[in-house]
């Protein structure tokens, strides 16, 4: 083939959930906007916070455009790194610089950056399932192997005995996602540590690091009294990848980071290969404009009120009507049990009935389902009528 | 080692430009900021149009934030990439549709996904001395191996017995960037002809497809009558890199796209490895709203007459010093011959009279020096008793 085959193959095959999408419009044109229940996509459906907007004005208005617009270091502008290292700290009991904070374009930016900084070729790298779709991508990309582990049945936590095959001498990385897409899961303070004890123990039986990769876009989009345990306080040789998506409410605009953790062996070297890592990719520097958004907006948070309440409707009418749901304390995603039938067929038929739900076979579970929340509280409440005769249909 | 050796050692090293760079900073605080003659960036110095931060503080006041920053497609929105297909349709003879143009973060992510998508390992990709330093790291990502054709002396166009003997079996691809970063040189319509030429005949040698890419960052950068012929019009299976980060002096905001000409062959396929290639290197879409202000801004240019009044009163002072410099047509570099020395040896001695300009041995020519002269003109005049001093020194 005179391209690469393997681009080819990931640009060709049309994803489910951009598939699903793309029907939702076709059918919404059909029978009316209202009339399909989209639950497809991940798109942040609450607004920034006020001070978004406002200090992207002020900083438009200010006098020096071509300082606002142009390059700043490869890792980022000072100021915002700065700031992202406080922000950190208010978290993490040590302390960590802004020297190991690497501005990136979004979450996906920070994966594929930091696999490619740690891996050579025929390294393995361990996620858990559910996972999201492109870490495979991801993790290929940067020429390891992906090793799936398989959740505890009903909590969603790490089943340790699958894990303890999984790693080998092999193994580079694992990565952790939490809260979680799909489940909306939380690990556990108790899940951290009992992951830091495992991963400790192979560490000394294989004598190199193995990196905790923490992928934490939904860090903030937490409901009730629930916390998410920051990985730094219990594993040293962990990396932060992050992205302001959805704790901002600005998926498009491409901004998040790459933090190492000052206790993680040769940090420096790890950083120096995050910047290498970068710059092989083709990552100049994240987007100006929105760094400096950052140095100003680091701690604000999204209302997530608004996803709270979507959350309890759906979670307490679909339990009423008899679906089996996983218990989601964060993020915006409910993960529910296929009436007897293959994920593939639950969707077919839940597609009759307007409501379009993403098979969750891609990110390694099947017969379930994933329901994106982020939507009009009206299309959560207008949409209960649909899974009841959905539910139904199966009795 | 634990991590990424390539990766470290691309990280680590730290660039001829960053360190001159480093060095002007702490020069300056030493004995002023004007006293010191930094041409070491290529950073523009240039306001972008008004239009700009008018567009985008009206995009910021539409009523539709979360649409605003939320993620477009990952080829990028269509009204965007419909007002980059109508601004190339002016270049361009044939008809180019937004279906073959892919939104990017910046030149060097154009580069890095269109060089994935064409390469397979052990492919090879011609780079014409001098070129973009980062060319070499960037074919090495995709798997290939950099072959270097020297330029034509003096006039620094192709020089064509060499690149016969360059092109193989392996060759890929042929990256060109004209205006060209560090000559300024624009390549004739000849040159373009002539290259069009002997691509056609090797690809009937070979039996394969060999891409022209064109990394066209300086386009609209050019002064007096010249032209920059479009490459679309000569070649067909040509492929256009491009970034707005000069046109509109937005080099940190990381926006351009990737342009596959119809009349290449199987240009859908191209353009799905384009989009798998992205995918796996971790780009999910252009800044979003930096795309809606495309929309809108695609076809202004910055006013380039400052770049013009630099290059006029340095290239006409220089040569009336005795230097012996490259004529540059664009972009906002001026190549200048070392007298005698290495260019290591030269830049050395520049510093001893305050002036920083980068040696060139990297962009793969040795015996040259480059000059960014896009900064205020107080800066070129101020500069020239100097650069007086520093000829006068080897005579």
């Amino acid at each position: 083939m005179d391209i690469n085959e393997k681009s080819y193959e990931l640009g060709s095959k049309r994803s489910v959930i951009r598939e699903l999408f793309e029907y939702g419009k076709k059918r919404k044109a059909e029978i009316g906007e209202d009339k399909v229940f989209d639950f497809s996509l991940g798109n942040p459906s609450v607004k920034p916070p006020k001070k978004v907007k406002d200090t992207l004005i002020k900083l438009l208005n200010s006098d020096n455009e071509t300082a606002l617009h142009g390059y700043t270091s490869a890792q980022g502008d000072i100021a915002t790194r700065g700031a992202v290292a406080d922000s950190l700290n208010k978290l993490y009991r040590g302390k960590i610089l802004p020297d190991l904070i690497y501005m990136t374009c979004g979450a996906a930016a920070s994966l594929t950056i930091t696999l490619k900084a740690l891996s050579n070729c025929g390294d393995e790298c361990v996620v858990f399932a559910p996972f999201f779709t492109e870490y495979r991508v991801f993790i290929e990309n940067a020429g390891a192997k992906v090793v799936v582990s398989k959740p505890e049945e009903k909590t969603f936590q790490i089943d340790f005995d699958d894990l303890q095959n999984k790693i080998t001498a092999k193994t580079k990385a694992v990565i952790i996602n939490s809260p979680n897409n799909p489940s909306g899961v939380i690990y556990t303070e108790s899940t951290i540590e009992r992951l830091s004890k495992i991963l400790n123990g192979k560490e000394k039986e294989y004598g190199h690091a193995i990196y905790l990769i923490s992928d934490e876009p939904y860090r903030e989009l937490v409901y009730g009294e629930k916390i998410v345990p920051f990985v730094m306080n219990y594993y040293q040789n962990s990396i932060v990848c992050y992205s302001y998506s959805k704790s901002l409410s600005l998926p498009g605009e491409r901004i998040g980071y790459i933090a190492v953790s000052p206790e993680c062996k040769g940090s420096g070297k790890v950083f120096n290969a995050v910047c290498g890592a970068g710059r092989s990719l083709g990552f100049v520097c994240a987007p100006s404009m929105f760094q400096k958004l950052i140095a100003e907006c680091a701690d604000l948070t999204v209302d997530v009120s608004a996803y709270k309440e979507n959350r309890d409707i759906l979670y307490e009418n679909l339990k009423s009507f008899g679906y089996e749901c996983v218990n989601p304390d964060g993020a915006f995603y409910l993960l529910v049990k296929c009436f007897g039938d293959s994920a593939a067929t639950f969707c077919e038929k839940a597609k009759k009935h307007e409501i379009l739900v993403v098979p969750c076979d891609d990110f390694g579970i099947s017969g379930y389902v994933r329901i994106a929340y982020c939507v009009k509280k009206e299309t959560i409440v207008n949409s209960l009528p649909h899974f009841l005769a959905l539910a139904e249909e199966y009795k």
